[in-house]
């Protein structure tokens, strides 16, 4: 699938098998009441998804020798948001899509009412998942954690992301407004992700911290010039969702503004920019190194 | 209004107009991108409602001698909460309605991803205030009242009796069955903003605590049970939302199971049952008293 070593390759393998246990424990039993609801929530988040932003996690976690046990909730905490993310935009009313990792969509499978309660509760499982485990030996640094993730989910992050590309639907960005709409659409929880699980160990002085940062809001945008690419050039059946939705609902993406070439010249120049950020860790940021790779140069 | 003293109603007023100021000065300005999604999370949230939830956590921290302005930060979380599960309980996929606090739902007045996007939003923010500012003197008290707010919001609270209500309509419940949707989708908030009121304050005792916690489940029980009379007795007008709607949209009520008559001798009964929990606090507990009358015997 991609480049990457069959060391960092058996490095994911684990990791995302021993995070998807974890995970589906994390989550309220299907058996337990309301069943419906804790059904579709697992629905929504087992069994699907390169679990691309917990990997973040613990590779940036390697930086700071955190226990991979607590990277686990935080990852867990990220990819609740994730999940609830996808589902509330899959609805009909915004971007309306019916297929997502190669499934139908939460509220094909279930309703849309029960699709929507999923988003919600699956928002407030992550913020408890912060807060019930410990993560961090000072709990007031753990309550900066759940402030970051707050800040990073809510209306001057995801969710203002998604508001900015409501209303650009239609409309013509400039390049800096499409960057401005995705560092909040899907940067703000890849920073999240990477930062959490950093803050998982050690603590990194105020300008590892703002190196690990720019790392993660390079990658973040290389991540979405790589979808925009893919949404033009992959399958329906490769990416496990709808091909071609971006042009189809005249959205403006990287590939619309500069055309196929110029956007993965991009990706490029972002993953340069990623790898020359993580200098200053030495070999600690191997896997952060390898996951800049594997983000770029997926193919699906 | 109410049978309430000039004194309490002098008290509910001039918090209530302290924290409409506060509350306003916590959401994010209308004039701060995205601009359209913060004008319409202020829509949602301020200007109307009649606060019970702040005023419950105000005269719980009463009882624990609290700062007023950290119980001003717990109460605005927890309306955040509440007025984001109003904005996604009035959208289509839900009771579909148009009319809330007296004016147009959030949907209507804006548009419906908009509308999910502010209760999104809403929620993050909830998490946010209740990490960023100092509520407790110990941190790891603060992370327990974030869990405890996370978990009353979530599947096993809030967003799990929306599930049990979506389930029940068109079924006929019994009494036990209705009190099990209650004690979630209403009653979960009312406990959380009751405790997180006390936990701003002084530790009180585990049997102090059930006390506490006995008079919020009695007096979120109550609440519901004056609403369903209400949805009966008031005008669309006196309530600033539709009235009649629990029978057009076939959903099982205290009216529906029990008549007018014993719904109105079950409130005092759960009134008095609320009472009696706090004995054990003195004239602490003064306000949480006058707030009980004010629940069960409002008109609107």
């Amino acid at each position: 699938m991609t480049t990457n070593s069959p060391d960092f390759q058996r490095w994911t393998a684990s990791l995302q098998a021993q995070f998807e246990s974890r995970i589906g424990a994390l989550l309220p039993a299907a058996d337990i009441a309301p069943q419906r609801l804790h059904a579709a929530m697992r629905y929504a988040v087992l069994g699907g998804g390169k679990r691309v932003r917990p990997l973040l996690a613990f590779a940036a976690g390697e930086v700071t020798q955190a226990d991979v046990g607590r990277v686990t909730i935080a990852g867990a905490a990220v990819e609740m948001i994730h999940a609830y993310s996808l589902v509330h935009d899959d609805l009909p009313c915004m971007d309306d899509d019916v297929l997502r990792r190669g499934k139908p969509t939460c509220h094909v499978e279930y309703d849309e009412a029960t699709a929507l309660l999923v988003g919600d509760a699956l928002q407030s499982l992550a913020f408890q998942l912060l807060a019930e485990h410990c993560l961090a030996d000072d709990p007031a640094a753990q309550l900066e954690m759940v402030k970051l993730l707050a800040v990073a989910s809510g209306s001057r992050g995801m969710a203002g992301g998604q508001a900015i590309d409501l209303a650009a639907t239609g409309q013509s960005l400039t390049l800096p407004e499409l960057e401005f709409m995705h560092i909040h659409k899907t940067g703000a929880i890849i920073r999240a992700a990477t930062l959490l699980g950093a803050h998982c160990g050690n603590a990194l002085d105020p300008q590892e911290l703002a190196r690990l940062d720019h790392f993660a809001k390079c990658i973040g945008l290389a991540f979405q010039v790589v979808d925009d690419v893919l949404d033009i050039e992959a399958s329906t059946a490769l990416l496990g969702k709808t091909a071609g939705k971006d042009a189809q609902h005249n959205k403006p993406t990287y590939v619309s503004l500069l055309g196929v070439a110029e956007s993965k010249k991009l990706a490029g120049e972002l993953r340069a920019d990623a790898l020359a950020s993580l200098e200053v860790f030495g070999p600690r940021a191997q896997r952060l190194r390898e996951l800049a790779d594997f983000i770029v140069l997926r193919k699906f």
